[in-house]
């Protein structure tokens, strides 16, 4: 009979040390209990899954080869590091909780967090950084840049790379090739990828490898002269590999569920002089059944969910506005030929599956890439197609000089749909969206708005196709419930709306939360004007005027920091001589970490409860 | 006797029609003519002069094989689109004066102007986004990014490429390959392609094809098969190239100057089905001898100089504030161990040769890849090294997302050496330095400053370093007097400096403006007090508390927009409950067209006289 093998008390653990006491078949079971208490958690918490799930072994491969309290790590984007913070002694079962461990690495978690990343492909510049410090200090070490093929396809990965000194030792790559990047993976790098698993030399390789395993250290010495040989003829008949081309040692490709053999691939990359990519190969997903199967992204970041079934859980009820604008989005698209829509990698998060199903000629995933997206939709709108760029507000500032050069000083008409505007909770600092607002107001041009209902989404869409330059629509991530369906409303050009007429007081504010302000001003009977911005930007002057003659303002922004609208109105009544009490409660210009929304709101002081309490 | 050549009258160039017309001889001379055209009137009005100098032929080739007025041409960064202004009846010798033609290309100047750029590497997704639009309007002509190397390496390209479909026809890339950025190229992909001109095969071909132009059909028959073969051996045996890599059609190397060899590789490209890339050599500043002599950019961009000599005019009583901040910079780097200097290829522009040279284990020049280098920054910050990023205010703007999630999000400290802030001048609106207060505004944990006095320099520097987070100095292109040389002068963090006491108004303005406008101020004996925000970020509530005793407040920007730090300004006053009179200076949040400094100051009602008026 087989030895039971002991389990590991996953949430005890204090640090990775214990891993080199293990064998081989109890880091199996560990491997095996890792997922069940990440999958465990994650239905509760909500996070990031099937990444997660991908890297289970290749964690405790690193950890097993490299010391982390003094060799450095950096997980790229950061969705794939709950192994890590399972096994650097982190409290995981209450990650992404208020006070609970971040969804990302964070340096004040743990010295075993070196960097943090939210935003995709920074870990290899950084590690880059990391790595000159350590060598200006003389100091010892290894620098980790962990990376998925997705973030791989980047921009400023290939910037580091191209700026990669051959000098650089002690500095390793693990490329962890999934072939997926929130969903499938297009794009030429990505082709590149898979092309190279499918030849003959890597299959031999991967056979040769797993020989590698079992034979004595005579056999080791032929294998490595045999597989120097291979490298030559990698090198001189199958160059189709991006490091050869930039000069960097390549080892690959490695199955990214094995730890022996990662293990030898580490071991070997710590021989070698100057920098080092490892190409792993793993299954995004891996023993969640319906993760494993998912190629849209269902899994990659996820609600509640049944952890046996894989059933997502879903408040029928609600509504998303991602859903609302998808929905009208697509009415656009059929009714304007001259309308493409652009996304980098957000389809499935901004649900615009049926718009690429339906509109494939004019719908464009073009990966994580949101600069040349925003390019891409400057060549378009030059030429006489109307661009909707959907993106998430947070990817958004990536694009800013894009923005500017291309789009808005051309002054080409374009739609930038702004999902997940203002708090989004548990994601946390790297993920808020609330800074568009007040970047696109530093750019000319830009024409700033947000829909209260889903009734004015059309309008709004339809607007933003008249002739009015760069024209950006945000929204949030809250849900909202569908029963409340409106006929569709006008919204004209710049226009903002008189929701109460009261006397010596108005609130300027917008986005959908001044709908449960009204409520809350009427059930209270208070006598106040609100004036909902739908148009954040541009303020006409007409609403001015009609301000001035009120005593005190309100400016209530819960979607962005002050810098853009809030302090632009301040201006510009001031401008116009007004003398009355101006008060601002906006975002504040902060990094604000993770938490649900409401309790952001409520820290933050722009809960409705403390506007209400201002009046 | 050989026949005497006709030269073509290039002021009076309608359009490139006439090209066609002409034997090879004559586009000789034509070239010739042509590069001494831009050499006088470049001498004069100053701008890019060795990028232009080297690209004559391929743009005669490029004018002569294509119908721009019908196909689409950008010119990458378009720092090399002289001769096509010429050629395509620009008022050339008014280039970058007011009201004449811009350096850059530019749609409202003509039609075969489609698309606009300054900064770099935008020209392949434009060009893919113009391609796809024809697609979709079922139009039918050529679409051609013409591209530096330099431009080449940036993440954008990289992006464009990963994206470029095997299918998107008539769309040619060319790379003119002058082994240049503004100075020489660094990084892997330079080196390979330099590595690529001097395989052997390149030299054959090179050989091959001069051959090719000699010999009839039947020899360009099988020279051409002979081409396919050693298009299949370079796949198979040389595959180090990224169009291979991409899946991009290649054709290359050609001579960049050889005019009919780069027409038949434009024949060559017009039959191939999906995308092609054409590898063109180019010799930078050929036909000037010190231009092509230059490996330091000196020629890159210019102002007067002597068009026989090269000599470059330098009125010596003036000094520039990228000089005095490079030779402040240098003390620091040798009073600091821990400082590093790192520029995306602008050491030259900013002055820091001698820092370059002599600390070259901490100076880094990343290439035009300015969101490495400020990821690369981060990194160097995260462990403990103090990275000086100098980088011009423009350009700054690609690294938003960087210095927003990287450096600002973890307060890594960190100096932003932000050279040509303000107005530019002859550049124009690509090139404006008036957005990046604005937009450091909007993130937050980031400190701005701009001193008015080079005495004030050095306490910037040092106090930049101590645990600010991320330091932003600002510092503007315009000359000043050498004699101006004074005792450093101590800032204390967040310190404002009152210039002048006065009564009733105060005015709060900052940058070396402000000397001219104290000066002013006591020539007319003005009762005003002036206040230096040295600190433009952060606004220490005393000042405040100051400047509520005023009745008038102006606060004159000539350096920004209005979006930051008039705007805040504004807004603390009345949090404060001030009540007096506010007047708002600033440069319009617009974009600015080529003219001297001077006059668009005057232009935008923000000169020295237009604020003593309203005082």
């Amino acid at each position: 009979m087989k030895k039971e093998i002991s389990h590991v008390n996953l949430s005890t653990i204090k640090d990775p040390k214990f891993l080199s006491n293990l064998s081989y078949s109890e880091l199996d079971v560990l491997s095996a209990d890792l997922r069940k208490y990440i999958i465990e958690v994650i239905s509760e918490n909500g996070g990031h899954l099937s990444s997660n799930l991908g890297v289970v072994e290749s964690t405790i491969a690193l950890c097993r080869s490299f010391d982390f309290s003094k060799d450095k790590i950096i997980f790229d984007v950061g969705h794939q590091c709950y192994s890590y913070k399972i096994l650097t002694g982190r409290d995981f079962k209450n990650i992404r909780k208020k006070d609970g461990p971040s969804g990302f690495q964070k340096r004040n978690e743990s010295i075993y967090d070196c960097y943090e990343c939210g935003h995709s492909s920074t870990s290899i510049s950084a590690a880059m950084g990391i790595a000159d410090a350590r060598d200006l200090k003389k100091e010892d070490y290894y620098v980790v840049s962990f990376i998925g093929d997705a973030s791989f396809e980047n921009g400023l990965v290939f910037e580091a790379l191209n700026n990669l000194s051959k000098n650089l030792s002690k500095f390793i790559i693990v490329i962890n090739d999934n072939e997926m990047s929130i969903g499938k993976n297009e794009g030429g790098l990505s082709r590149t990828f898979r092309k190279l698993s499918n030849t003959k030399l890597y299959q031999k390789s991967k056979s040769a490898t797993k020989k590698m395993l079992s034979i004595s250290a005579l056999g080791r010495f032929i294998l490595r002269k045999l597989s120097s040989f291979k490298d030559w003829l990698k090198r001189h008949l199958m160059k189709i590999n991006l490091f050869d081309l930039l000069g960097i040692k390549y080892i690959g490709i490695i199955n990214g569920h094995n730890i022996k053999q990662m293990e030898r691939a580490f071991k070997k990359a710590k021989t070698l002089k100057g920098p080092v990519a490892i190409h792993i190969k793993t299954i995004k997903g891996k023993g969640f059944e319906c993760a494993e199967k998912d190629n849209r992204g269902i899994y990659h970041g996820v609600c509640k969910f049944d952890k046996l079934t894989g059933k997502i859980y879903s408040d029928e009820s609600l509504s998303s506005w991602s859903k609302e604008y998808a929905l009208r989005l697509y009415e656009v698209m059929k009714n304007h030929n001259n309308a493409v829509t652009i996304c980098p990698a957000t389809g499935l998060g901004s649900d615009l599956t049926n718009i690429q199903k339906d509109f494939p000629d004019r719908f464009k995933d073009v990966g994580i890439n949101e600069e040349h997206g925003v390019v891409l939709a400057a060549g378009l709108s030059s030429n006489g197609i109307h661009p909707f760029i959907s993106i998430y507000s947070t990817f958004l500032q990536r694009s800013y000089d894009e923005i500017s050069h291309d789009l808005a000083r051309m002054n080409l008409n374009s739609t930038l749909l702004i999902d997940r505007a203002g708090l989004v909770g548990l994601d946390g600092d790297t993920h808020q969206g609330i800074y568009d607002a007040s970047f696109l107001y530093t750019i000319p041009n830009c024409v700033i708005t947000m829909a209260s209902k889903s009734s004015q989404i059309s309008s709004l869409l339809e607007e933003s196709m008249e002739n009015h330059g760069v024209f950006a629509i945000r929204y949030p991530k809250e849900s909202f419930n569908k029963n409340a369906v409106e006929e569709n409303e006008k919204v004209e050009f710049g226009e903002w709306k008189e929701l109460l007429s009261g006397e010596k007081t108005a609130v300027v504010s917008y986005g959908p939360i001044i709908n449960k302000l009204v409520k809350e001003i009427k059930k209270k009977e208070l006598n106040i004007t609100v004036f909902e911005a739908i148009y954040v930007r541009p303020i006409l002057e007409k609403y001015i005027e009609d301000l001035l003659n009120y005593e005190k303002i309100v400016i209530y922004d819960a979607y962005s920091t002050e810098v853009g609208f809030a302090n632009t109105l301040t201006a510009l009544l001031i401008t116009k001589g007004y003398k009355g009490n101006i008060i601002v409660k906006a975002v504040p210009n902060a990094f604000i970490g993770h938490s649900t929304i409401e309790n952001q709101r409520e820290e933050l002081g722009i809960s409705i409860d403390k506007i209400i309490d201002i009046l």
